[in-house]
């Protein structure tokens, strides 16, 4: 199914009948599609069976083991080792650049452990601070678009979100300066590699930004979650600063919690979480932590140490996730150029990692091309996900996911979300043209 | 080495010249100790490692697996499934009598499921009362001598913590009957089978009061911690009511929050926990949950689920756990009848099950016993720590953990601590003599 000649140009430009026959055109290949009873779910970031099955040495590390004992002598089934087997914190701080002793591993969920820092805060506070549950009105900055779940986490909490917008080179700094001024602003939120939706990378310049923020609060923590450490999928990756050596050039490393996980290396639900912070972070995290809990699970993580020995193990296995979720990427944008390009309806990234491309569509349409899709068996990420509260200002942002379906089913997808994305943009031309 | 005649009597009947004599030959058979440098550790209720052998299985069950599927179909490698795999929540469900929907599970810790229940009920409160945080001072019932990180999670929420003397029947429901009328009381600690440290299963009445309940606060949560459910050590095992059960008799299913998990059945550091909860509980625990995580670790759940099978694997593996700790129970009971009993200067548990024997020792000699065994090279609980903020009102109540040493060197370890009972306790008397 192609585009007709009408589609070579610019939408907004053609006459009012090029527009009713181009919509009317969307409107069949939607017919079409229902149609065809789809039922596809690309509503998440959830990895492929593929990629699954390259990490099922995971599952045999441990076959036909009978020594249990870490480099400690810690028998790894035991209690104990709050902080996680020494050997994989040190893969987890080559692949940070952090040293191991400022690393606490946690059980599959890196979220849980962003979850708990977010709620010690709540409960005991940061730095000497009161806890943020007795200082009243809390905020915390959220770069929009960004991730569902961290702003789940932080209206759990009741904490205030204000949305900061984000740009090329990361959120705008210039806003985020200013508003940390205010004392009851606690936080900001980061996927500083690959960010979750749009696929940026924070600049070198947006790093030392925030390692150079002082903000009113004392209390106030980046949550760095560096979810896409790894997850390169071109030859010319992008490359991240280090939040936490930039911070100590400052003084600022308090200000900072880093997270990291291998869900998108090993397993989504099996994986190994870790946090990396300042020594009095650490000291503080330490003191919830041991009460919390008598250790993580340490025989996954071995599991983990036997399966993927080093940085350079996690990193040629990141080769073989590149070889399957490049090509999926490779569908998504050749179908938006094809189906959309020059349309001037939808803008999209070219993201060089992570597990998403952002597609904004004409303001006001979202939720139309969402709820389409849906009708036609497509589940997307629900639109307005991406901001807090779920309210996208424009209604303009949809997150694809392109990891999950297998090739042939997210080429169908794709085909579906241009036609919704089409039928959106010509309806509301034409309604405008009504007005 | 055996005791002298004078010991067949009771201490405090004995002349000073006796009990002199009686203090001379402890410390020198002290002295004795010292001089063999031992180094053992007794502190906490850790499987040995022959234990820990009986579910090597477990690591074995994903071995050469190429099928991930549950029965709802999830790939239990992948994200999802908020409450736990059906097939491990059917295994806890026949354990613990009671419906597998009412069942999440977490992850390897069921500390952190209760951690992470107080921290909610802080933060966001029951059955629509405000959160505790936002109610000034609150209490909780703390059954005493208790499990000391339990103690440890009420004092980190700085909720106020209220001993209840432990009987024979389990805690003093007439004293509890009278604290709960108190509003501010929020909830109230209980190792109902098997108690840790006292051994004490709670009797039906006890259960049946629990149940019959009427706490001023709405909010008043039993936190049912069943750690022991299926730890016999005899042939005569204990019986449990069914707490449950028993609440839906009277309406009040939502004051209680059951835990139980495999940390003594597989792994402590790689096992199931699971809480179990009434209907409209698991609804409030899913709205938490659900923003917590992306769901526990389901690979770990599925390797118990191959290995255990039902709830006949997990009573069947349990037997070869009796077959190792039995005789660890009694060589400490043997050395206590043998080198204490008739003493009048300590009283013990004969437990059924579970993981100590609850030593009572002269008042003001519990601090002084548990130096004096550090002091020789033998680390135990410390003492005070089965109490709310550590603080025994009469200095007697010493925890032993039997599981962990080998035979031999436990029996070393019950010499030392059988030693420096009577050293304590001449020494206390003599004191007493002299003013």
């Amino acid at each position: 199914m192609k585009l007709t000649s009408t589609a070579s140009r610019k939408l907004a430009a053609l006459s009012l009948d090029e527009i009713k026959e181009a919509q009317q055109e969307a409107s069949r290949q939607f017919e079409e599609f229902k149609a065809r009873g789809l039922s596809l779910n690309m509503a998440r970031g959830k990895p492929c069976v593929e990629q699954l099955d390259l990490a099922l040495g995971v599952l045999e590390a441990l076959h036909a083991r009978s020594e249990f004992a870490n480099s400690n002598g810690d028998d790894c089934r035991n209690y104990g080792v709050w902080n996680g087997l020494p050997e994989m914190r040190a893969i987890f701080g080559e692949l940070l650049g952090i040293p191991d002793d400022l690393i606490i591993l946690g059980n599959n969920s890196s979220l849980q452990m962003m979850f708990d820092c977010i709620s010690q805060g709540y409960t005991h506070g940061y730095s000497g601070c009161e806890p943020w549950c007795r200082q009243g009105d809390v905020k915390f900055l959220c770069p929009a678009p960004g991730y569902d779940r961290h702003f789940a986490v932080t209206e759990y909490f009741g904490i205030q979100m204000i949305p900061v917008p984000m740009l090329k080179t990361g959120p705008d700094m210039d806003l985020i300066e200013r508003l940390v001024q205010d004392e009851t602003v606690k936080g900001c939120w980061c996927v500083p590699k690959y960010s979750n939706p749009t696929g940026v990378t924070f600049s070198d310049e947006t790093v030392r930004r925030f390692a150079r923020l002082k903000p009113a609060a004392k209390d106030f923590r980046i949550m760095w979650d560096n979810a896409y450490c790894v997850h390169d999928l071109t030859d010319e990756p992008d490359q991240l600063l280090n939040i936490y050596e930039e911070c100590l050039k400052h003084g600022t490393e308090d200000q900072v919690l880093i997270f990291a996980s291998t869900s998108k290396i090993s397993f989504p639900g099996a994986g190994v979480a870790a946090l990396a912070a300042s020594k009095r972070n650490i000291d503080d995290l330490k003191l919830r932590t041991t009460v919390q809990t008598i250790g993580s699970d340490k025989l996954n993580q071995l599991r983990h140490v036997l399966f993927l020995h080093d940085a350079d193990g996690v990193r040629s296995l990141m080769k073989g996730h590149r070889r399957i979720l490049e090509p999926k990427f490779h569908i998504v944008l050749d179908a938006l150029e094809q189906e959309l390009g020059g349309l001037g309806i939808a803008r999209w990234s070219h993201p060089h990692g992570g597990y998403f491309v952002n597609l904004d569509v004409m303001n006001g349409c979202a939720r139309q091309v969402v709820a389409l899709c849906k009708e036609a068996g497509v589940v997307l990420t629900d639109a307005g996900a991406t901001f807090p509260y779920g309210a996208d200002p424009n209604d303009s942002n949809i997150r694809i996911a392109p990891s999950f379906p297998p090739e042939e089913e997210l080429r169908e997808a794709m085909e579906l979300l241009c036609i919704a994305v089409r039928l959106a943009a010509t309806e509301k031309l034409l309604y405008e043209r009504a007005e």
